[in-house]
């Protein structure tokens, strides 16, 4: 990899462990591309869960995904264990952009780079709402740069 | 395939096409195992919402799966369409047993039999309950033998 | 949907169905975000199998994911039918861009639209290759504005 | 769960963590039926990769999924953490019976009993062939009873 733009390990201030599963593994013997965005998920849901104290089944507000992406730089294979790395690089009123760096067990430079992108919406209208304190709180130690 | 006891496409009473996704094959090049289930998962659930009614946000009472199994004859692979045969061999007062057999394109001989068994019960107690009744008179027209 | 830059169902020369299955559908009752990248996936390949004659297992050269992207307008859901158009916006001599519009049911507009690049390489080396003439015989057709 | 016949944590002589994913919930919000066996599948290749150096890529002999099955006692959720438990029920000359009990962060009792049969195939003939001597000897400690 050698997109110099690229965080590495120590721009992250949170970290999830993700072991790979069996079939994560795709045809050409490496994890499919689709799947590299459940890390995505998972990682910021469980953050949102744990941190911030989400309960999906009754929060009036919930985040809808509006946006995600990712660039992939090299392979990852069962039976190898992710870091995902996650940090928040932008926070508004009512949006936050996650981005996510997956880290293929020691590696200090990401297999791929996500960027995943919250809205957050009240559960019945599913209209935008303020992000509900408790998730801002749990956001704003992840801001990139602070 | 030479398990006599094994039933044929016209045992079936009916059918639902699946085509296969490109990351259903694995590292070997067929349809991994795990996800013959979301093919009989996805039969019997379209099954009780399209001729059963079924509301899975509402209804007081849902199926909970309690049981499910697959013997598995021959590869299934992407890009195959399947045909995934439905019929119930035990209709019980609370619980009900299906069958579903998976047939690769126009094949006569199912590639894999599933087994699979949903007990209904209440949304808010999870106790056992009588099977609805919009859901019963879906299912007793798939009643093997009649 | 007001995003006026956002191509409708006219725009895409080629079409696949893909019917959703039901554990597509997550805690919120919609299709969860990371599926709609297996509906990317499955409507490149196909294209690349069926028009392109790709084989898999086989082929000297073959498409690595650089990078992935996905837009998401309105929900879609279990049991609906999926029409994924699939264009080419770029095609340069290693690698093509595909946009791919997901129509729920019978909608003129899309529901999400994703964006795919595939880079051709050598199956041994890994170094980028120029795309095999069979594959971009399959993939002129559908380059956007042609 | 009262079956009384189904074991425990301490019968099994092998334990995986498995965290489960976001996207592993269904709309029931609990993980779905069909992801219990990709905890299995994952819990059994893990230890022949591990223990067997199973090489999935090279191996001339290769376990294809003969039959499979599941009981479902009670819920699992993402945030989770799965430990599942591995032994053998049956080592034959081709073929071998794993038994997955899949425990809920401390829990002692399985959530489901998991049953997989592995039949071991020549990669190119797929006809059965014994089991590889190194297979072997990492599935004979995981002998129920022994």
């Amino acid at each position: 990899m050698n997109d110099k733009s690229a965080p590495v390990r120590g721009d992250f201030p949170h970290f999830m462990a993700i072991p790979t599963r069996w079939m994560d593994n795709d045809v050409y013997g490496h994890v499919n591309n689709v799947t590299y965005y459940s890390y995505f998920d998972t990682a910021v849901n469980h953050h949102l869960i744990e941190a911030g104290g989400l309960d999906m089944h009754n929060d009036t507000a919930f985040g809808v995904v509006a946006e995600t992406g990712c660039r992939f730089f090299s392979e990852l294979k069962f039976p190898d264990i992710i870091d995902a790395g996650l940090r928040v690089t932008r926070l508004g009123a009512s949006s936050v952009t996650y981005e996510i760096g997956l880290f293929r067990n020691d590696s200090d430079e990401p297999a791929a780079l996500g960027r995943f992108v919250h809205v957050w919406v009240d559960r019945e209208t599913r209209r935008p709402v303020p992000i509900p304190p408790k998730i801002k709180r749990a956001l704003e130690p992840l801001l990139a740069g602070t």
